[in-house]
């Protein structure tokens, strides 16, 4: 620290004082960018306000205050609301709320059709990661690349940030994916968990085997990406979906006798054995993601009717 | 390598010449042992003979040619039929074919009742890393821990053991527990990458994100391991359950706009919103390996009449 005045940064407003909206807004107040906040219930901006941040009666006002508007709400329908009686011209709109990707694409074409540019963020890390250097934490953002590099340096003051694309549903739906591969991940640890649970075998014994099991398998996720893009699911392959398939019994047997449910095991289990009915066998199980498509994807359709 | 003699290696017999069987049998011969093989289906042990191995004609004579016998079986009912025959006193005799915990008892308890020692084994390793130095491989060893300390050196030689207790069932509870960890995020990655199968996003972009995400996001086992050991599953929580299920309906709509089913995603889910809604809003889930939990287990009592 020294007592070299900070260069100025980019003012900014703040649409929501959440637990991750206070905790972006000191982040912000702390790299000395002037903050203007406002929140639906007054009272959750009033302790950043004394912490140095301008607190505002309306969301209109907030909006008026500074060309970079970032929202960070409860969900979408509080962003339409927080902005209806906004001016959005020549503003600079970075949404940070929770969204689903056709959210996101509708809430960008209503910004832009009322003279905005819009980007939208989804949050990788939780509030208490934000603000600290290394956490691992990041925003993954996309919509309108030129608002981006803009204000980069602004938008990763908090927590890091890794732009994905031009289609503004592509920051929500990298979030989504990864928020469903990790409760994935999570629904299998409280299976293996459950398993354990009245065996004289220590939690804190078995966690370390299971982080190392987990994390050494997976980069395997590199050869399904190589198989999607390759149209042949076989390349590499080692241990296949007639063996992985002929193993399904004990692991089910096995939460039997532990007196464990395996509503959380079966249905990756049923449709690898439906894959492998299809006459998979000599795959990994890359197929199960095609089964698990339906029919066309509403997405596009309700983006383009917001 | 040197001229120099090997050191004399203990002879061993291995029963079951399958896939797992072969690469065992290879990484022993290679380490210079002795080694006596049985299949039931005779040519494919032919090889082995071809590399330097002694076949037999049947199950009792393989059991016979050496003190320690190694089954490596299609699964549990096949090493009860190859051992019917077979005169097991005095033998050490080592299991690693795929079995429940229960199936693993069992068998402990009735080749102890035969005069012999027991240890059985759980491989979690495919076979191309068997034999491959540091290729992270290793087998769970459970039962007898005289038997797993006398003849470390020789289990060790195609891949790593790690002896998690004198439970004979131990081993494949481990086994089992960490596949079925597996699956559910193999689940979860098979989601994800379901949602962004129709998106101008490229696979080959998307895996390393997965990767370095569920990398990150695995250590947050030790904590669960931490809940259930203390019985407070409130200390430390980043996300509690409350925003979690909050966030449910994002993950849902976003896999129905992708035209994804979530017949992978909602159980987990599900068992979530059950554990906020018995009151557990503070705490990050560590319920839900509780909700799974049944009625007694009917390991134990299958256990002891084996």
């Amino acid at each position: 620290m020294t007592d070299k005045p900070l260069a100025p940064r980019t003012p900014l407003t703040l649409l929501g004082a959440g637990a991750m909206g206070t905790a972006l807004a000191r982040a912000w107040l702390a790299a000395g960018h002037p903050v203007t906040v406002w929140n639906r219930t007054p009272a959750r901006a009033e302790a950043l306000a004394a912490e140095g941040a301008t607190r505002v009666r309306t969301a209109a006002e907030a909006v008026a205050a500074n060309r970079l508007v970032i929202a960070c709400l409860l969900d979408d329908a509080s962003v339409g609301e927080s902005l209806d009686g906004a001016d959005l011209t020549g503003r600079d709109l970075v949404n940070l709320t929770t969204s689903t990707p056709a959210q996101s694409r509708a809430r960008a074409a209503r910004a832009e059709a009322r003279g905005a540019r819009y980007l939208d963020g989804g949050i990788m890390a939780v509030p208490p990661m934000i603000g600290v250097p290394d956490s691992g934490g990041y925003v993954f953002c996309s919509g309108s690349g030129a608002l981006f590099e803009e204000h980069r340096d602004t938008l990763t003051a908090p927590t890091g940030a890794r732009y994905v694309g031009a289609d503004p549903g592509f920051a929500a739906l990298h979030d989504v994916a990864l928020l469903s591969a990790m409760n994935g991940m999570f629904a299998g640890v409280a299976h293996a968990f459950a398993l354990i649970r009245r065996e004289e075998i220590a939690p804190k014994d078995f966690a370390p085997l299971l982080v190392s099991w987990l994390t050494a398998m997976a980069p395997a996720v590199h050869r399904t990406a190589e198989h999607l893009e390759s149209g042949d699911y076989t390349s590499g392959v080692v241990s296949n979906l007639e063996m992985q398939v002929a193993g399904i019994p004990t692991l089910l047997r096995t939460a039997e006798e532990q007196g464990v449910s395996t509503e959380l095991l079966r249905p990756y289990l049923d449709l690898m054995a439906r894959d492998l009915a299809a006459g998979h066998g000599d795959e990994d199980g890359t197929g199960v993601i095609d089964l698990l498509a339906r029919t066309a994807p509403a997405g596009s359709a309700e983006a383009t009717s917001g």
